[in-house]
Parts: C-alpha cells; sequence; structure tokens
C-alpha cells in the first residue's frame, strides 16, 4: 500500500527503519563526522553491522559491545561470490530477528551496488530502508579545495566509475561522449588505469591542458593532494605513488586554487 | 601555511571551524535528520544563520533564543545583487566577531553558489571553512526508489542546471553530447522548462521512451512522484501541476519501481 501511495503520489514516509530489517546507510566519505544525523542514529540501534571496506572504521569503534561486526571486505568468496554472501548476511541477520546495518563507504547509491542489495531484502520479503550520505565524488573535492559547479565556469558535473577501462567490452559509457563537455568531470576508482581514462578523454577533444586534481584517501588526516594537466596526471600519478582510494577530478574548477576550504586566519 | 601544506600533500585539516568567521554548511534534501554530523554540531555554535530558501526549516527551529537568523531570499535586492548582500553579511557577520553558518539546502557546491561565498570571504581575510551535505541530486532519487548507479545497467551519471536552457546564448552545456549519454541524468531547478530539455535530448537522439521520474519536494512528507517517458514527461509534468523544488530523473534506473525505499513488512 506504502509502495502504491509513493508511486501515486500522495506521501514519503522517512520515518525509521523497522526492526527486524535492513537499513543499507551511507557512511560518507571517511570523516567519521559526515555521516548524516540518521544514519548514525540508526547505526546505534544495528544488532548487526555489514561494512564495507571504504566505510569509516570510527563508526564501528563507536559500537556498543554486544554488536556484531562483519567485515564484507574479508568475506572468504571470489568476487560475485561476495555480493551473494553479504545479501545472504543482511537477509540472514534480518531474519534471526536482528536490525542489520549495512554500512557503506559514501552514498549507498553510488557505485556501492546499493540497489543490488535492497532488490535481494525485497525479494526474501525483508523490510530495508536506504539512508543515503554524503558521495565522495562531491565532497571529497569539496575539501581538497575545488566545487563540482561554479557560476559561469561549469553548469554541470558528471561522475564515471573507472572500475571498467574505456576500451573494455563491458563498458556502458560513450567516452567520446563525455570528451566533449566543457564541465567537471569526477572519475573513481579509476587511478589504476587513469592512462586510458586520460588518453580517451583527449582523443575526444578534450584539451589536454584541462586542469586535473587527484585526491588519495579524501577527508582523512591521511590525504594527498595532486595537482596536474590532463595530458601529463597519468606520469604524475606514478612519479608521486599515488595509489587508492583516490579521486579524479578533471575540468576547470581542478584548477581552482583560493578555495581550499581549511584557509583560517593564522 | 595550511594552503601549503594541503597542496605539497601533507594533510587534511578537517577540524573545527574557526569562531570569529563563517562556516558554508549542506543541509541535505529537506529532511532535517539528513544533515551530517558534523553540520549539525557546527550549527549548534552559530551566532548567526545566514538560511537559503531550501535549508531545511526545522535545523533553524532547534537554534537558541540569542541566535540570529537571516533568510537569505528575503534580502531585498534583485537577483545579482542578492548574492553581494549575503557575501556581506557572511563577512560583516564574522568581522563583528560572529560564529556565522550560512546554511544552504543539499551540498554547498552543487548549483549553491558556496564557492563564490567562499571566494568572498577568503577575499576578506575572514576564516572560512565547508561542510559538505547530503546532494538532493543522489538523496531525492534514492529516496523515492531510484539509484543514480546500478551495475551492468549505468555506470556514469551526469547532474545538471536547468537554471539556463539549451538555446540560451549563456548555456555552457553540450547538450547534444549529454543526449549521447545512455547512463543517468538528474535535472534541477529544471522542471519550469521541462518540455525545452526533453526536446534537446530527444533531438540528441535519447530515446523518446527513455524512462524519466520527476520528484517534487524530495525527502518531504509533502513529497510527489510522477513517473513518465521523455516524450510525454512534459506534459504530464503540466497536467499534475508538478512544481519547483522538483528533480528530474531521466534514465533506464528512472524506470526501476522494486526499489522504493520504504517498503516495510506490513
Amino acid at each position: 500500500a506504502l509502495l502504491e501511495a509513493l508511486q501515486s503520489g500522495v506521501v514519503a514516509d522517512n520515518s525509521e527503519p523497522a526492526t527486524p530489517g535492513v537499513a543499507l546507510v551511507g557512511g560518507g566519505p571517511g570523516d567519521p563526522d559526515l555521516i548524516t544525523v540518521r544514519g548514525r542514529r540508526v547505526l546505534a540501534r544495528a544488532d548487526l553491522v555489514v561494512a564495507d571496506r571504504l566505510a569509516p572504521p570510527e563508526l564501528l569503534a563507536e559500537l556498543g559491545p554486544d554488536v556484531e561486526v562483519v567485515d564484507a571486505a574479508k568475506i572468504p568468496y571470489g568476487r560475485a561470490m561476495a555480493q551473494e554472501a553479504i545479501n545472504s548476511a543482511l537477509i540472514e541477520g534480518a531474519r534471526a530477528g536482528k536490525f542489520v546495518v549495512r554500512l557503506k563507504g559514501g552514498d549507498p547509491y553510488v557505485f556501492g551496488r546499493g540497489y543490488e542489495e535492497l532488490e535481494a531484502c525485497v525479494d526474501a520479503g525483508v523490510p530495508v530502508t536506504v539512508v543515503p550520505g554524503v558521495t565522495s565524488a562531491i565532497s571529497v573535492p569539496a575539501l581538497a579545495g575545488i566545487p563540482v559547479t561554479h557560476r559561469g565556469v561549469t553548469h554541470e558535473f558528471v561522475v564515471v566509475s573507472g572500475h571498467i577501462p574505456p576500451d573494455h567490452p563491458d563498458s556502458l559509457v560513450d567516452w567520446p561522449a563525455l570528451a566533449r563537455l566543457r564541465g567537471t568531470l569526477v572519475l573513481l576508482m579509476g587511478v589504476e588505469r587513469i592512462e586510458k581514462f586520460a588518453a580517451a578523454l583527449i582523443d575526444g577533444g578534450r584539451e589536454p591542458e584541462t586542469p586535473v586534481t587527484v585526491v588519495q584517501e579524501g577527508s582523512l588526516r591521511t590525504q594527498r593532494i595532486l595537482r596536474a594537466e590532463l595530458s601529463s596526471v597519468a606520469e604524475q600519478v606514478r612519479a608521486q605513488d599515488i595509489r587508492p582510494p583516490a579521486i579524479i577530478i578533471i575540468g576547470p574548477t581542478a584548477g581552482f586554487t583560493v578555495g581550499t576550504p581549511d584557509i583560517r586566519a593564522e
């Protein structure tokens, strides 16, 4: 009935998730204070937490001693099986009467497989809700001083997964079309194949001088920032030994330097 | 020195903002629980709050009786002058010794003019920091049951401002290139000119049958959801009297219906 009500446009139900059940919670970019107020409250109610590799570890340290924590990165299966095993852990936990929090880095629906987990819960008849999070795709640039939009400079930004290279048959991304855009391109999970992405964009017509900023471990104290141009970024990433997790921002605002946001009076 | 440190890649300083000074805070999509933990804590320290029209009003109701609140929508100037007046309010507040919070809807850097305000503060020598927020561009679709990405379906999403129509000389957006993308397109501030955007995308080659979901007042109890196809969405928006603030999601995931996220056991 609620689904019908939502589809007919009557009401949004954003009240607290059901127990037993599953909540898919976005943990934000890494800094534990960048989870939402709801996300933190929901987490405090968890009986079982299934945590991503990129979920902020400090949030797990705050949990009570009786809360069971499963590290999803350590589930002993291959890549495809791991997602099956995660789905099973969520469903079995809820069926055992627990309130299960699936804690993810960033936002659950930005390359987080959140919808796959939601579908699995719905198929199993398990109550499930989503708590959006602050995506790394926008917040990591911001905390490094870069706005993804700026009036008169860029009125659009695109967020792309670098999980599949441009020349791969499974690629769903039209890189020549992306190369035509003049705004901001945020590339996630792309640092290991930065050569291919930079080449695809330049081949498609993006200026080789386009500013690029690469942020490793954004929002954390260990954050590292590399500033380059599109034509030289791959070489500099290797020279500076930039490693995942890293976010690559390409476009005119990536060259902004006034706005390093933690400038203080001192 | 901190700016240098950041640029040389040494450290990120995400500690609390300075007093007196200015914090640009993302308030999230509208539901007051979707502000970040840091955002709420920073807001609780404010002496002066300059609030956007789309900032969650419940957050203002929580402020102490001594906190001054300026409604930026009511600043009595024209559009361009209003931004000048907002910048002055931030700077003058900080110079008077106050801790000033600029509370915005969504994220400060997603079409929020946040960087303009940050630049103004930096130019004036006023300490300023940014607290990212949950952007409506991702969370409003999520709360309406739509993931902006889904493995095997779309590995990219683009967020575009509908403030300037495609045929306007000031448009910075390459609509023919956007029309070639097969992933998710999230259009903000576009409902009043939806005819022009839909036509530009179809003219550029996007399938007329592409699913579209329009969400008015997303995340709030007054939320309304309209499901359509690209060729008919403009007509239906008028027929259903969908009005701003509304977010338009275009692409295959906009047709997903399993995932209305507040499905419960009942």
